[in-house]
């Protein structure tokens, strides 16, 4: 594609999975002049500037946020705060932030009071990830057909909130805005939850003993080989997931574990029907989501 | 191939998923002169003859048992007692039965007392399948690279049981051999709790309200949507589990729901260090599957 760019400097502070599956679209189709990564490791922008995905590296945020248009935050949800604090002194009116965070009211709370005035943020949300982490690890295609939310607080400049819905359009997905609250608790039941089950059921497996735990990973083609897949995401930006998403994962969870207890009531009476019956319903949701094409 | 059959006739009581692919497998190759099938519906059975998978078929075990050289179990496990009830007046010395059962000590239980002297039992249980159902959703390779775990009881007819063992190694199988309570264990962890957690929490999505449980679909591409595809599994298939590895399933729940909670306070009292250590940990089990060719 040979299209105008959207952007002169874009600059990712996190250049991970989704970082740099990013900065491969913006390369792709030239939707930068130039591109800026950042990262607390030498290593990581070693790894960047071998791949190709950015101009230039450096591991001081404000020194990559100094005059770029659009500055990406990419990294684990817990380092935004001071992130934000690092790069507010080079901020300029008409520069955009915007980030990639799987929780939104936290991100805002901790990035947007450090902004100056005339600096939007439109926070970003792409729903779509792999197990895997690191620049190595992205690929242009990762957000096609997949879901992009932006949760922008009232009051956000449209025109800086249409250039990042632009940017991601491009990226193959499909665009969808709400507020923040209502971002982290749809988020809670469809990722935060079941990434939480899916860590405990593999760590419960881990504390077996040892015999069994060799068998469960000869015989984990039958349902716990998925659950290990999610428990692979990356520990650290998982971990702030949780500490920033407290109220809303708690709710879920409370919710699951009394109807866990009811199903396990079932079992221990011989309640066969209530089994059967959930087991029916549970059929008809995933119809739906093959019939929304998300399967 | 053109081997020299296994067997002059396999009767499948029971042609679905697992019956029907290791069927197709039978006739890809050649290790049987006839096959015949048993189903309750009519409906079933037409579509297996339509397509091609039996020679005979028939809505009466007795009269699909009767001369087979082997007899193959393939329906839910709560049904197993009054096949082999029916079955057994018809069978004779030399005949093997065997079954694909995802339980294994209830099922010799529900069968081994019914079965005349000299009639071998062969349990066995390939650990594959999809969340599809019914003889149009088998194919041919759904066992090759899987294990097949059989667990005859001691005194067992070796001749009976490594012919059924031969049948699962042309189907492209690897063979393990062990005690039908170890099996119930292990399968408790790798299969039964997993299935059950994601039937339990697709459940606990469907009585969300309305709105959000839409969006639930459209957003279930972060984690939900593995899971579902989980808890799409046949429900009575998996009802009949659950009533019958009763004991072993309720022991995993139990650690895994104390493993839970120790997570549910972590998130709540702000222990990162709690989370970001588990999830580390679990990152190896995954490194572990792959390594072991299960990923």
């Amino acid at each position: 594609m040979s299209s105008e760019p959207l952007f002169g400097t874009v600059c990712f502070i996190g250049i991970g999975l989704i970082g740099s599956s990013l900065a491969r679209v913006i390369r792709r189709d030239g939707l930068a002049r130039e591109i800026v990564a950042c990262a607390r490791r030498q290593e990581t922008l070693d790894k960047t500037m071998e791949l190709g995905l950015a101009d230039r590296v450096t591991t001081d945020p404000a020194e990559a946020a100094r005059g770029a248009d659009l500055i990406v935050i990419c990294s684990p949800i817990g380092t935004y705060g001071a992130i934000a604090q690092a790069i507010a002194p080079v901020l300029q009116p008409g520069q955009v932030v915007s980030d990639v965070g799987s929780v939104k009211q936290a991100v805002i709370a901790a990035v947007a009071p450090h902004l100056p005035e005339g600096v939007a943020f439109v926070p970003g949300h792409p729903i779509a990830g792999t197990e895997h982490s690191g620049p190595e690890s992205g690929f242009d295609t990762l957000f096609e057909g997949r879901w992009c939310i932006l949760t922008p607080q009232p009051g956000t400049d449209e025109a800086a909130i249409d250039k990042v819905a632009e940017l991601w359009r491009r990226a193959g997905s499909r665009i969808d805005r709400m507020d923040a609250s209502h971002h982290d608790q749809v988020l809670a039941i469809t990722s935060h939850l079941p990434h939480l089950i899916a860590y405990t059921i593999v760590g419960t497996v881990f504390d077996l003993e040892t015999s069994t735990s060799q068998e469960v990973i000869q015989y984990s083609a039958s349902g716990f080989r998925d659950f290990t897949r999610i428990a692979a995401s990356d520990p650290v930006m998982w971990r702030d997931i949780f500490m920033n998403n407290r109220e809303a994962v708690l709710e879920m969870l409370g919710r699951f574990s009394e109807d866990l207890s009811r199903l396990q009531r079932a079992i221990r009476w011989g309640e066969a029907d209530v089994l059967e019956d959930l087991f029916t319903r549970t059929r008809d949701v995933r119809r739906s989501i093959v019939d929304a094409g998300q399967g």
